[in-house]
């Protein structure tokens, strides 16, 4: 029996806009060796595929750039194959930054070292409302958001990974949670499925006056996802200490340059309000802390978890893409191996 | 001898782009008359020249904006000459929104009305480093701002009324206070005199760069006054988990249309930064928390007050377009009268 090989895709180049096959360089390497003490070998189950991918390709931000000719960066998980870790053995199902690749080696610490998933549940589940996203919109909304019983919330990218989550914590705490979301179907979804209390489709109604009419206090609290023209329809409308967290800008990440900034945001001074960036990984250490009630809300019926999966590495680029035309239904996995 | 006559400044129209005399119209009317139980009658001693009542004229901001034909809104220090509130007698020197006239009626409750100045020191003191300046530097740096010792804080307008007590109120608490103003005079006021750790001429030195130098470590805390490009420069360089407080962006207000807004704030998620607004109205119960220490850094030279006062109320609109030529050096004050 030949050595199993590595299939790869590799950064060929940055991408500048919509993200492109060229940019990518498919790849076929040997097996990834364990280099130091408490490396761990994962064979790569299911990517997890994320917006943020789309900055890592593209520039220093909260990582360094992914290198040209580096295995294209992506949070995963995988089953492990080889350990000399002393907290992983062969046969757990672990995340971690596993790249876009079959096999990968991952290091014992850093922001991409294994963690094991929650247990006795699909992978699916684990690695969207019970993982990395669950965790963003928990503690993204709870802890940097603050919200309190009563206040509205409104949330764009709604129907994704993170939003869906956020409008649902945002409902189970007691808020009215508005989600903004493209198309007909996503809206739908929100209000009958995750019980949002409504949603406005940014493609074929006028946000800023849905806004007016949903939100005549004003939005307390505005989770962005999206970035762009809609934060600043968002901070115009902000309620009085209303509070702006920045989680993502999905709708700038294709810019190849920067984008003129919120013109409104002099209403952070007229409202006393407040702007403010968050990164998951600062919270990866409290993960339990909103793992636990994640969990017992999915379990309770009171979280409806939503996954889109792909399958195939072939796939991983065009699966990227799905993310931007906003074809993507929840969280977008694709599926390497059983 | 005839009654005297109340000499006012009305607005005759909204400015567009910089004040312009014709916005103005003077005028003469009898004195104001007590309507409402608690109402004072002040004569205007000084006039208040701040940044802010650019927005006031212009458009609702915090304030209802003031309408056509109105006398102009302005902070203002007065003697009481009758009373109907127990707590002023004729005679009493109090602060409050008096505007472009040399009587004004205060009524009792609501934002502008009368407050004792501190007692025992010159009125440009009390209207200055003890007076609302000094509580807004006071409460946006500590409250909002909230610096560290060690923390470098970068204050723009540093030359100005608020901006002036900013640095030196971060200097006092142990951090790197380095100030942004235009031209020399002002940055070697700032560093011999108030003794910042230094200073940026924004006119003539590249900030970016200058921050770079002086800020190796990124920072902490941008303390805003000017908006604009400035904001852009410091968002773009600062440090992990820095806070920016939005006090005013004076280099925006005779915009006539809103500029395009900071294109850096995604920086706020790269760097996990916060951006919040504040209105030193929000704080004016909690004065004499500010207003102790700042007197006592006073007395102990710790702090020093810059005050620039011109003279005659036929002067006010061209005193307030000082402020936007950046001609002020310190608080700018109008006497009115002895």
């Amino acid at each position: 029996m030949s050595d199993p090989k590595n299939r790869q895709w590799l950064l060929a180049e940055r991408p500048k806009g919509a993200i492109e096959d060229r940019n990518f360089r498919w790849a076929e390497a040997p097996l990834p060796e364990l280099v130091a003490d408490g490396d761990v070998l994962v064979r790569t189950l299911y990517l997890s595929v994320d917006p943020t991918q789309r900055g890592w390709i593209s520039r220093d931000t909260y990582l360094p750039a992914v290198p040209i000719g580096d295995v294209v960066r992506s949070i995963g998980v995988g089953r492990v194959e080889k350990s000399t870790h002393p907290d992983f053995a062969v046969g757990d199902v672990v995340s971690g930054m596993v790249g876009w690749q079959d096999y990968a080696r991952l290091p014992a610490k850093g922001p991409g070292s294994p963690m094991k998933i929650v247990p006795g549940v699909p992978i699916p589940l684990a690695m969207s409302a019970l993982g990395p996203t669950g965790i963003t919109a928990y503690f993204g909304l709870l802890d940097v958001g603050r919200p309190n019983p009563g206040d509205t919330v409104v949330v764009s990218g709604a129907a994704g990974a993170t939003g869906s989550v956020v409008g649902q914590i945002a409902r189970i705490k007691g808020c009215r949670a508005i989600g903004i979301a493209g198309g007909q179907d996503k809206c739908d979804w929100l209000v009958k499925v995750a019980r949002f209390d409504a949603a406005i489709d940014y493609k074929f109604e006028n946000v800023a006056a849905r806004l007016r009419e949903l939100c005549p206090k004003g939005i307390d609290v505005y989770f962005d996802n999206v970035g762009g023209d809609l934060l600043d329809t968002a901070l115009a409308q902000l309620a009085m200490r209303g509070r702006i967290v920045i989680c993502g800008a999905i709708a700038t990440y294709n810019d190849s340059e920067l984008r003129p900034g919120p013109k409104n945001y002099m209403n952070l001074l007229v409202k006393r309000g407040r702007m403010e960036g968050f990164l998951v990984l600062d919270y990866m250490k409290r993960a339990p802390e909103a793992v636990m009630p994640l969990f017992s809300w999915v379990q309770r019926g009171e979280l409806v978890d939503r996954v889109d999966v792909k399958e195939g590495l072939e796939n991983a680029p065009a699966t990227l893409r799905r993310l931007f035309a906003g074809e993507n239904q929840g969280k977008q996995l694709l599926k390497i191996a059983d």
